[in-house]
């Protein structure tokens, strides 16, 4: 059951619905570039990498459905679609960064409005199967901190369903049980929109990986009792000096570990990075709807009060310090990580 | 609506059933002591202190309700009751210390069974009044600390539902608040059993404060973005060195202020405090059913898979060096906290 699929017959994108995962497993059908905008902002589709496929299928529609027949009227159509595209959710580079890519290769010369279309469907094709390559080679690289008998606390979800297939963190973890690894998972329930709780689990429940779900506030208690050994999480946003912004909790899970001298661990694509950010702090940060945080309930009944307020920020910033290493397609990279994201990215130091 | 009351004519105590607000207000009757027992250990009442008073109360049932007739029986009785309360939550200490202050009052010589019973009686109506005395003295100390314009961030509920009356570290930004300071809070929801959400969203809302619920998660990223200024909570045990056992999260929410120079205060009356133990390390943590964490719903449906395992620690310890006050009846005690504690205690620093 992929995160999203392509149906070449009826020219649109499947993707499964995550909001009412696990109970009931549902599509939504996107037939143009709005419905996608839509579907991401709503979280039908999260997890920085799947955003980011989702929205290169999002240019290829808007391609595809266009009724314009020359190729500056399209490509002004899709200048329109980018920017409806980008402005569905602030804070996950990927979106921005698969966005781009696609502007870019629609300013290549082509000889028609039918061949753009056609590279830019197979470029969303491409990166769909780059997003799986490029998890496995991370899962290969990360699997490699884990050792046998490791407990890992893991926060939000970075499975297979955060991605076009296979996972980032989640993705270590699998690789390592399928090198035979005894692990256990202690999953942070990630509020308010419990990835951890509905997706994570039932992740690796799939997987048959042994876990047990806990409150985000009590991960300091298993830290600090010895009952768990390593910390792993994705991210959403990274800046060049390493600072990454991911779901909120992801700083004060980082501090916990830190302050029991446990290693942290963030894994990510790195189209992920944002060299044009010097650290974090300027990190854009979503904040979505009261309705998130306050509309829980327990026993069928909303538990906070009628006239209840809420603040709800999705992501914040854990701050390079905290992190002992960087786990990319290029390998995992350690501090000092401004040199050694730029020399794993570039190719170059400066 | 207080959060426990003695009904005289009936002999029995009424609890309100926390459970159920803020959606419902509905009481609990209790007839004898194993219906106290019960509503403590299913969180009918809870809170520290609410708890000792109740145990208080259950002690005043076991000798009033008793069919023996002879003091040694009697006191015999007594002594089981002790047993079962003691066994409902093992965390918070004030439970031990109540009903020990009981047992110590049935060993003094009386001259009838039904002098006894209404010794104990007036015992325990005595220790509620004392709390709601002692909180209130807390309270003025203090709300020296919260400065107009200050916003608080909070954690679990320590108001007058957790107490006798008016409450500990929600006491003091109540009496702040009643000084005529302008404060804003930010609610930690506390899950899983949403304390904050709940009950500590539904007091500030009825004594008029502004407020937003967060989720505890969120609580690094509005400490680190200078959006909340200090950060109160209560204590359900204190060691000797001032290590604070409190409401699992309470840890990493101290982490997160103390990484950003924010001061951490918490509440209690001395009662609270437990010089038998040197360190937190030697708290026993209770750990509380796991359909505390699973059972959480979303639009009315549970989130987390039908195999799904839970852990559920219910406190953790906040080392005493990420303290920066403590504060009592006795007054605000500043480090050294060993030395300074016994002070403020015995009267004397060794």
């Amino acid at each position: 059951m992929p995160t999203l699929d392509w149906n070449a017959k009826n020219f649109e994108l499947i993707l499964l619905d995550q909001r009412a995962l696990p109970g009931e497993v549902r599509y939504i059908t996107c037939q143009d570039y709005t419905a996608v905008a839509e579907a991401i902002q709503k979280m039908v589709v999260r997890g920085a990498p799947a955003i980011g496929v989702a929205a290169a299928y999002g240019m290829a529609l808007a391609a595809g459905r266009s009724a314009q027949s020359d190729l500056s009227s399209l490509r002004e159509e899709l200048n329109t679609a980018a920017s409806v595209l980008q402005a569905s959710r602030p804070t996950a580079v990927n979106l921005f960064w698969a966005v781009r890519r696609m502007l870019k290769l629609a300013d290549q010369p082509v000889s028609s409005p039918g061949e753009l279309k056609e590279k830019l469907l197979a470029e969303a094709q491409r990166m769909a199967a780059e997003d799986v390559e490029i998890n496995r080679r991370m899962a290969e690289y990360g699997a490699k901190l884990i050792a046998d008998g490791d407990t890992i606390l893991h926060h939000c979800n970075t499975g297979a369903l955060a991605t076009a297939g296979w996972g980032t963190a989640l993705g270590v973890i699998r690789m390592a049980h399928e090198q035979g690894k005894r692990i256990h998972v202690l999953v942070d329930e990630t509020r308010p929109r419990l990835q951890g709780a509905r997706l994570t689990a039932w992740e690796l429940s799939q997987y048959g990986i042994p876990y047990h779900i806990i409150s985000d506030g009590a991960a300091g208690y298993f830290l600090h009792s010895g009952q768990a050994n390593k910390v792993f999480f994705g991210a959403d946003r990274v800046a060049a000096n390493g600072d990454v912004a991911n779901k909120i909790g992801s700083y004060m899970l980082a501090l916990a570990a830190k302050d029991n001298q446990i290693p942290v661990y963030s894994v990510f694509p790195i189209s992920t990075v944002d060299l044009e950010l010097e650290s974090g702090d300027e990190i854009p940060i979503e904040e979505r709807s009261q309705s998130e945080v306050l509309d829980i309930q327990l026993r069928g009944l909303r538990v906070t009060p009628v006239d209840a307020q809420a603040r709800n920020p999705a992501f914040d910033v854990t701050p390079h310090r905290l992190l002992t290493a960087l786990v990319t397609e290029k390998g995992v990279i350690r501090p000092p990580f401004t040199e050694n994201l730029r020399q794993a990215i570039l190719g170059k130091t400066n």
